[in-house]
């Protein structure tokens, strides 16, 4: 069980040639998601060497340009490309009248089947779901209406002990299913054989939490609580705290109080303001708070295994 | 006299970190001049150093994603920067309903004055128009609407020829206007001073003519006779001039004919589609026909000064 995490982009606002906005790449159980999508990501996808039939769902958590523009471009070159796979889109709902619009008026309609997967709610909701993965949304407190995303990984059964099995000849493979599913095992003459003898702990399921943009806001704590990594925008420094509630943004020191308050594992910050040229400065500021932190960095893979 | 002419992009369809889509940055007789706006486009602007101030007049040819997706993002920034000028974009009719459609369900209304002028005629028509500079659209043959642009600097009054001037002493300061306008002196007396005598020509003005994305189209050959730079699109090779054909796009060959027969003095190709590994390979077909032929390249300055 892994995750690998490719920052696309992390910075805000206004893009260049050298701060990318924010996208990111992330695969979790051999499913891959796309989470965000700023002006530029299909050429950050290219550079970073991530196959485009991979991503078929793509998280948009809302509707400033730096955090969707590159869309249209993506889903129109997906069609150039004649990919025959649906592509999923969970955003905002006005963002699929923003993509039909421009599909239509410039007659590019794509051949492959686009689903939408409007949001509205305030509350954090499952919308994704399989045998490998599920992602809620974990709702954000920003200018307009804005989610963050939490990928968890199913658990899995329990693990076969098969050597100790094998001492129970009674123990048949049709027997495996229900064990696996934590079933104690009970022979002809009644005698109960516990789970525990007969299987080990799966490895514990991971999770990533998605969280930009938003101000401080700690209704957040409890659907993002332990996870192993979390990533959370932190624009602006504390020199800039009035402007970070102004704007309904986070500064380092907040993110960072976030993270220690859910007790997360790890923390990624990122979404920095341009108007920073030292970017070790959010990382001095937030592990003042948090010690396991790290800055995002364009076209850094952050890769976590669960060797449990 | 001078025209600048920065390429910031010149691949054709899908983008990647080094083949970024249409755009350029044209500088003429003072004037500033973007020409499409393919994604990315404001991180090119950024890399080239190219002041955001400048650009007042935004020419979109037409409505297909690697023309256009870039100037969502572009309008987006000038709004986060608190521009105060003007901006004015000449394009398709539905370029309009497209832009405003995001400025509005994205809350980002900017506050500097948006001016759109709508095209929709098939003929070629004076779209810009200063003391400096005049733009006329060169309708081409495309899949869907679309037009080139012409560049046409002025033609400056002539020059004064002061020391011939001089030796008339009855020609005064109040005269020189009409001199430069190109009037002969009239004397007291009725002699008539020829203009030659007082005045030398000015500078040949120098033009410009962006020409993508079209088929191998001699209607247009009138419009853009004898400029002193063409941009053609050379998207294909001869060998693929049955999907050139198809598409309505053009091969190097062709765009080199029509510079022949347009008289042009200098061709730049572009528009180079992305299975294509050697571009040089565009070059030498396109100047078996055209000698004085140059590649488009990402990042590329071409300058044409004017020293008549």
């Amino acid at each position: 069980m892994s995750i690998q995490l490719t920052i696309l982009g992390c910075h805000s606002a206004t893009p260049r040639s050298d701060a990318h906005p924010t996208s990111q790449y992330l695969e979790i159980n051999n499913r891959h998601f796309l989470i965000d999508c700023g002006e530029g990501t299909q050429m950050q996808l290219r550079k970073n060497k991530i196959k485009f039939s991979r991503i078929k769902h793509v998280f948009i958590s809302h509707l400033h340009g730096d955090h969707f523009f590159g869309l249209i471009g993506l889903i129109s070159t997906f069609g150039l490309l004649n990919r025959p796979h649906e592509l999923h889109i969970y955003g905002p709902k006005d963002l699929k009248v923003i993509i039909e619009t421009q599909l239509r008026l410039t007659k590019s309609w794509v051949d492959f089947p686009l689903h939408f997967h409007l949001l509205s709610s305030d509350k954090s909701e499952l919308i994704f779901e399989d045998k490998q993965v599920s992602v809620y949304t974990i709702p954000l407190n920003h200018r307009i209406y804005t989610n963050g995303f939490l990928f968890k990984e199913k658990r899995k059964d329990r693990k076969l002990a098969l050597d100790k099995i094998k001492s129970y000849p009674d123990i048949y493979i049709c027997d495996y299913h229900k064990i696996k599913k934590g079933f104690d095992f009970v022979r002809e003459n009644g005698e109960i054989i516990s789970n525990d003898l007969l299987t080990e702990s799966p490895h514990e399921p991971l999770s990533y939490a998605f969280c930009s943009d938003t101000s401080y806001h700690e209704s957040i704590i409890p659907i993002i609580k332990e996870v192993d990594l979390l990533y959370h925008e932190a624009t602006f420094l504390e020199d800039n705290k009035e402007l970070a509630e102004k704007t309904k943004h986070s500064t380092a020191k907040e993110a960072a109080t976030i993270a220690k308050k859910a007790m997360v594992k790890r923390l990624i910050i990122g979404h920095f303001s341009n108007r920073y040229k030292d970017e070790q400065r959010f990382l001095k500021e937030a592990s003042e708070v948090f010690a396991e932190v790290k800055l995002a960095e364009t076209d850094k893979v952050f890769t976590i295994i669960n060797k449990d």
